[in-house]
């Protein structure tokens, strides 16, 4: 029997729509299939209507190969705005609203042959009320958040790439959680237009995906930087261990997982050494937090003005925490940031990338929370690319990834550095 | 005869509003009769309704003093969200569009009492394209833009303060043209949630008013920092004259502007010097070119993919150039600003402030360009506070601004810099 379209890589799917050995329809059929058989128990799309699916698919094979991803579906986290389909933004307050453009993100994927499968669950704001969304290793787990959809229906097949956000961990978490491919380029790199505004200085696009190289394909027609997918360097990587100051956290599970991937990638021939960690880093999460509130009260003052009942309460007291918080802290924890991206960058004059752990421990039991972001945070602070790799599994066999991260703007040595790990670690 | 209370600065109107001295309706009245009587001529609204206005008006004296704005009329560029007024962000691809939330400078505003009197005229997309607006020293000139509405109003007398924004030149041009005060703050200082995304690097929401000290009011009432109203500071300032790479631009009236300047400020106790400009800044300009029209290119991507047809050609031209722009020339240039913005920290170690052209000359005769941001585009991409203030005139009669230069972040010094500049320069 043949490996249906809907198993396939992405990065396989292309070459065979680009060769048209391979139509849009099937490729769209097989993933439509795929949401039919699993949609009731994953609940990772808000929005997704089949026919319309089938009609762009009909239109994409009728016409020329269009550019790198010609015919392959992809999933759009709906804190994304899209111009044909609604945009909620895990809010009953934005019900059916539907945004007068496409997100630069998403008319870079649609300019590329893309097709846009339909809209995957966020958590409400893409902050911590959970959606729906259940973990497709076990759905009494959460899939981490709060790119809950996209993680969860790349990681269940039901498409092979997805768009997520991360502010504080929204897609290195919920891509460990889901035993996926988790990339957060360096800030900046996706352009941002369209996507609602959490955090100014935070908020990054992001990849989902369930190799390094499906991540790196759909970064670098988004981006428009082909380089992305060079991947190819063979070096001796000079890897440093990065416990960050919130290690305490780590559960055993992810203990293992950054220990172990550090030895076998030293047996490999990579060159690991301990990081140590300038000091100024123990500020760098508590500056996430002020940081993040207090952009968060303004992005979202409007909705705390006309819509305050519609919020959750969680999130009306972090919309409090960041009206409260003093310009003069914030000016401050600004300053801590660029500080620590200073001394990051001398890091990365002994380094070619760091290891750290990807989340607290496996996916946590329950849909009440997405878990903790902790290995995030400063991460997200730093502005560097982020990836997630699959390595091991936790106690209940749930996936644990580790955190590959690589110098500010430098995202191509990143991906490739987590390619390579990514082979030691599967072999 | 009393003064007329559109005559007054928004800092005594404030005051008067505060006390109750002053209904808000008299004051909405005061400016819509103003607005009803110079509309046609000078063309600074693109939406205003003044049954509306009066409505909100009455429920502001009706309730409880809001905040610092309580009352203030206050005009918003139509390239900035409101929830409750069509947005149509200068092109016609967007004729009645209405977004789904205010900007979050516009519920900063509304929360502070202020009253949003009416959407004013931008160019298309706030790039080149001119919209309809003429100067009200004399409407056979430009404005200037892209801010060009907010800019006439306010110098008009139609409206004591209005929000711009700012991506190459696009506050303190229109605001030298139109004899007020421009306040273009640090980069980031006031959130830009809502304003129609075209350059990440660069966009900066920015303030117009009649006095240094009415520009400060808003900016402390919209970012919630009443410290940027302490403008009392006494010092003798040491001031640098910076002449940029683009001096050769200057015109004799912005050149008799700017020294005439610095010998008035000399002479009334500022330590006046030239300033060296490091080499690097040489290529600051391109830099700007480069990062803006790449940045431009992604920013309307949607427009220009499903909306070609409605985009000026002057504005494909620039879509087309910034999409030509190879990834790899962006970074570069990114590079290039950030070096710049490291040295420009240096400079600021000699100087309080520094004082520079606003603008090439007075406004140029005819509507169909607002003028060059020769002047302006690398202090955009510096991400400093800048203040354009009154100081000449030209040829024709015209207004002449000179540019207070203050250090990142540090718009409270700059501010209160340029309110001792204007006192010297008025005196």
């Amino acid at each position: 029997m043949p490996t249906a379209p809907n198993d396939l890589t992405a990065t396989e799917l292309a070459r065979l729509l680009q060769r048209r050995e391979l139509r849009a329809e099937e490729v769209a059929r097989a993933h439509l299939e795929r949401i039919q058989a699993r949609e009731s128990l994953i609940g990772a799309w808000t929005y997704l209507d089949a026919d319309r699916v089938l009609r762009e698919a009909q239109v994409l094979d009728a016409g020329p190969v269009r550019g790198p991803l010609h015919g392959l579906p992809i999933g759009v986290k709906d804190i994304i705005g899209t111009f044909d389909m609604p945009t909620e933004y895990g809010s009953p307050i934005y019900k059916g609203h539907r945004p007068a453009w496409d997100a630069a993100c998403v008319a870079a994927i649609r300019a590329a042959g893309g097709l846009i499968l339909g809209k995957t669950v966020t958590t409400e704001f893409a902050t911590s009320h959970p959606g729906r969304t259940a973990n497709p290793h076990n759905p009494r787990h959460t899939p981490g958040g709060s790119s809950s959809g996209s993680a969860a229906a790349v990681a269940d097949r039901m498409v092979p790439l997805a768009l997520g956000s991360q502010t504080g961990g929204s897609v290195i978490r919920p891509a460990s959680f889901c035993g996926i491919v988790g990339y957060k380029p360096t800030f900046g790199l996706i352009n941002r237009h369209g996507v609602k505004p959490l955090s100014e200085s935070l908020d990054t696009v992001g990849v989902m995906a369930r190799s390094v190289g499906d991540a790196a394909l759909l970064a670098a027609a988004v981006t428009g930087r082909p380089a992305l997918q060079d991947l190819s360097e063979t070096m001796s990587w000079r890897i440093g261990v990065w416990r960050t100051y919130e290690w305490g956290q780590a559960q055993a599970e992810t203990i293992a997982a950054v220990e172990g991937a550090a030895r076998r990638l030293a047996a490999a021939g990579a060159r690991v050494s301990e990081a140590a960690m300038p000091e100024r880093f123990e500020q760098a999460d508590s500056a996430h937090h002020e940081i993040e509130h207090f952009e968060l009260a303004r992005a979202l003052a409007f909705e705390m003005q006309w819509h305050r009942e519609s919020l959750t309460p969680g999130l009306r007291a972090r919309l409090e925490h960041g009206q409260a918080c003093p310009p003069e802290l914030y000016d401050a924890k600004l300053a801590v940031a660029e500080a620590c991206r200073h001394a990051l960058d001398e890091v990365f004059g002994q380094y070619d990338v760091l290891l750290a752990a990807a989340a607290t421990g496996e996916a946590p039991l329950g849909l009440a929370t997405t878990g903790k972001a902790a290995f995030n945070r400063t991460w997200t602070l730093m502005h560097v690319p982020c990836i997630s790799v699959p390595a091991a599994s936790g106690p209940n066999g749930l996936p644990v990834g580790i955190q590959v991260i690589g110098r500010r703007s430098d995202d191509r040595k990143a991906l490739a550095a987590a390619r390579w790990i990514e082979q030691i670690l599967r072999a």
